[in-house]
């Protein structure tokens, strides 16, 4: 079984060069006082060892093993109570947690990293916290100051875990059809009736308490209400007392992501407590939603990087097939990293996931600006955040399985056996593109809400903000400066003819809105490996010529797939909406 | 559980119209006399029926229980022996096979139709029939008349069936490094000894005995050999008698194909008789290894069939999300299907498939061209099925890959579970772009062999011969004729520009290799989508606009694909192979 290692280096130097991390520390309350580059590096180390020596171990034989439902209990994985006990006990669930609640307080853009550290090691069982960390953050936003001081510590320290209970049978996509219902007992609590499906750690072992975020309709009404309903009842000394009628009624059978429990939950006259206003669920479930959409997001990433960990290993390993040196002497026998063909392998992987790595932290750092300095200030990197999250969702979800896959075909035949770890990181990759919303939808947040709703502005914005970075940028190769200009020309060009479209047939949004992400995604990616070759002599000279193949191999091989995907959009007419039924 | 369904009409279409198979069998011998297309029609509605009675009810199953090893013996899963067993009474092992050894004699161009409907039922019980006629195929190439009296029959009958074996766990893309070996016993037969790895079908209970091929190299010869174990020895009337020392080790845990046998053999001094020559056993193999190519090929082209069938049929009964209708008007619930990126996927799907099928049968016919006919009027056809060997087994695979998770991706949360089939397909199909060797070494023989070792002269005929069909389309959108000549202009100038660069550095082959078979790809199958526009109105105007609609959509959106990679090779300069292994 291969190891994992976590790119401590490059996550150096990602916040201390490129996002001048400690600069912007300065400027936010609580961090300001509480932490430094150093310190932030001492934590990443730490996380560095529990994601390697703790969660990477219990990974293969999670999948193997999987979940289990036994008399409406769920059993967990060999390893996993044990492994979640230490996590929570080391601060990582309340890691980002608000401190006035005993959270860490620790700001997004070094969360990103450890996310990425515990979904490279594991999948499966780092979706626990991800929806943990989640339901909390929605808790802190919306509940009652009296909801916040009952649940929040106990969820930042791990004794308690969240989960987001949406999806029902009829409603996956389009939640108007909800039909859990929730009726009004007293002042402060509901009674909720329903049945859930695809409720991701519903129900577990690791925890003594599980806190369920509810949407229902109240009677009467057609808009949602969100609920806090907790497994087990708290009482007024914050402990836990008597069930509350929440029960996994079974587990679903999965591709991947084995050591995750998947339920269908049924909750029957399960109290339950409001979260925001009657009606206005929604708004404060999309709190935990674009949580979970950007930790889903980074379970992609986490995952281009352990395929690459896997991949380029192993190609360093195995003999097979001769090759030709530069100076034409044939070599009878070679390592398979000397093939072209695995080169462009692992090439593809390494500059996706260095790129991605980027935006998540900027991304991170977006969050960080929105929550801490004040709203005006703040504003921007707010939007930019609505703007980013469906497409660090999709784009990274898509890409990780792309080079989860190109991980496995380094391996050969060994790829598809057990043995190596690749083929379940296929199998665990897939469900990202999936679930929080599939990536289609995400591409239709993108492009209808995000862009056309609001005449482009923010897009134009962004781009605008990233064209004067790059103005800055030295000692870097005037060709690429120049694509990534045009690139963002025609991006905004397209965006603007795609409105014109939509204006005239409103339908024709969502046919051009996965091209669009798409060409999105490798446009900024181009901008992030600029800005890391910038950056790149800071480190070191030897760094600089690494960064500078693969920025090379990016700009010439990935970026123009930007273009390929607006071009797709430019010969898109509506002729396919125009296809009768039958011809399907 | 989704059924399937053969798509009959369209393998008539192709059969009929597009490749006028009657007109070609009536100048094959033995064929002339024995087919005509009614009688192939009602073959295939027989295929069909099997398919979908028989094989797909135990596909489900037998990904879940998989096969097992006890004691040495390999247990299929329920309901394989039987269906098997009812399989090779129907004639179907020996469907292609030589009519002199009993073999049913059909022609190539009906058997991958019939194989396309057997990996659509279930990709793990159709190997079984594949390596049969595989082995049977090489052993009437290159055995000894008394060999081929002897197990021919047998193989045809399905009473016993066939095995490939050549991987070792030092040897797979690279065969030098084998290490099993043969010593002469007496005039007829070799004592073997070796360990071979993932052998597919190497031990089983479907059949009284199993016939393997192995390669061997005959002591203090670093050439290969090949030679013809049976796992029970044949006595003089042609019945089993005693074990050969033919032994399954161990059999892979693997991420699909779970109903398939994939077994670590042993051979210990185990009898084996010479196919061919001593020495030139690989030129041996290939015969099995180029029919396994084009069946692994279908297996991809099979599932993109599939992945259609499920997807579709799903996106015509989830209702989910609203639209607006072309007048304007909301319309506030609709099945997904309407929604444009549903539409986005399945026109994908379909139009890869169809296009697919489309060359498949194409191949089918080269194949059967090159085998019935005299040398001279042969020989152009055996030149295009080499040529399109390594195409259709890369190309159909990486496609069936693509259109499984987007054909998953349409079922969203559904896709992922055990339930609807659809995850099933994309594990099952990941194996055919890694077995019976990589696409990277399937890219690599059509773009060094087939292509640059032969001076392109084949590639430049192969098309020269489209182009020449193009000038009868009638009724063909003049623009698809320009881009698809434009396309073919591009394919011969980047070969050529390939072939430059290949003479002063040879090891920048392997890194274009992948990128320009998809090129290739892409772009023909813009040209059957023309031919098959081309006699779309011979059927009926329905079956015309339905395939002119589809038409459309592969022009405007994966057609400029071949461009892409294309561009991609222009990009592409000599500095990925210089990266030091270091950067890595």
């Amino acid at each position: 079984m291969y190891p994992y290692n976590a790119p401590i280096n490059e996550m150096n130097f990602l916040l201390k060069h490129v996002f001048k991390a400690e600069e912007n520390w300065q400027q936010f309350p609580f961090i300001q006082d509480n932490l430094d580059l150093d310190t932030a590096m001492a934590i990443l180390e730490e996380a560095s060892k529990f994601s390697s020596e703790q969660i990477k171990p219990i990974n293969a034989n999670g999948d193997k093993q999987g979940i289990s439902l036994e008399n409406g209990k769920v059993i967990t994985p060999n390893g996993y109570k044990d492994v979640y006990k230490d996590f929570a006990e080391g601060g990582w669930v309340g890691f980002c947690g608000n401190p006035e609640y005993e959270g860490m307080g620790m700001p997004k853009m070094l969360g990103v990293c450890v996310d990425e550290m515990n979904y490279s090691a594991c999948n499966a069982f780092a979706l626990y916290n991800s929806l943990t960390a989640g339901a909390a953050l929605c808790i802190n936003a919306h509940a009652s100051e009296a909801l916040k001081h009952k649940y929040l510590p106990k969820l930042y320290s791990g004794e308690w875990s969240g989960a987001m209970a949406m999806t029902e049978s009829g409603a996956g996509s389009d939640l108007r059809h909800i039909r859990t219902y929730a009726k009004h007992l007293n002042d402060e609590s509901y009674s909720i009736t329903g049945t859930k499906i695809f409720i991701t750690a519903g129900e577990h072992d690791l925890t003594s308490n599980i806190i369920h975020l509810v949407l229902a309709k109240i009677k009467n009404s057609d808009k949602l209400s969100l609920f806090l309903v907790p497994k087990l009842l708290v009482n007024e000394q914050g402990d836990v007392s008597e069930p509350n009628n929440v029960a996994a009624m079974s587990v679903e059978h999965k591709m991947g992501i084995h050591g995750s429990a998947t339920c269908v939950m049924n909750y029957d006259n399960s109290v339950g407590y409001l979260i925001g206003e009657e009606d206005k669920g929604l708004a404060c479930m999309f709190t935990m939603m674009n949580y979970e959409r950007l930790s889903i997001g980074i379970q992609g990433l986490a995952n281009g990087e352990m395929a690459y960990q896997l991949a380029s290993q192993y190609a360093k390993e195995r003999e097979q097939g001769s090759t030709v040196s530069a100076t034409g002497e044939k070599v009878p026998s070679c390592m398979i990293l000397q093939h072209g063909d695995i080169r462009r392998m692992l090439l593809t992987i390494k500059t996706l996931t260095d790129a991605g790595r980027a935006l998540a932290i900027f991304t991170g750092l977006q969050l960080d600006r929105a929550h801490y300095l004040d709203e005006q200030s703040g504003k921007q990197s707010s939007r930019f955040a609505q703007l980013l999250t469906p497409v660090t969702k999709a784009f990274f979800s898509d890409r990780g399985l792309e080079c989860s896959i190109l991980g496995q075909q380094v391996f050969g035949g060994h790829g598809y056996i057990w043995e190596t770890g690749a083929e379940q990181l296929v199998r665990d990759s897939r469900i990202a593109q999936i679930y929080e919303g599939t990536n289609g939808i995400q591409a239709n947040d993108f492009l209808s809400r995000k862009i056309l709703a609001d005449d482009l502005s923010c897009l134009k914005e962004f781009i605008g903000e990233l064209r004067s970075n790059i103005s800055s940028f030295t000692n870097v190769p005037s060709p690429y400066i120049s694509q990534l200009n045009s690139g963002f020309d025609q991006l905004i060009n397209t965006a603007e003819s795609i409105q014109q479209r939509v204006a005239i047939l409103p339908a024709a949004m969502s046919s051009c809105s996965v091209n669009y992400l798409d060409a999105f995604g490798y446009c900024i990616y181009g901008y992030f490996w600029l800005e890391m070759l910038h950056h790149s002599d800071e480190v070191s000279e030897d760094f600089r010529i690494k960064k500078a193949y693969f920025c090379e191999f990016y700009f010439d091989q990935l970026f123009p797939k930007s273009n390929f995907h607006l071009q797709q959009l430019e010969n898109l007419d509506s002729s396919m909406l125009n296809i009768p039924e039958d011809c399907f």
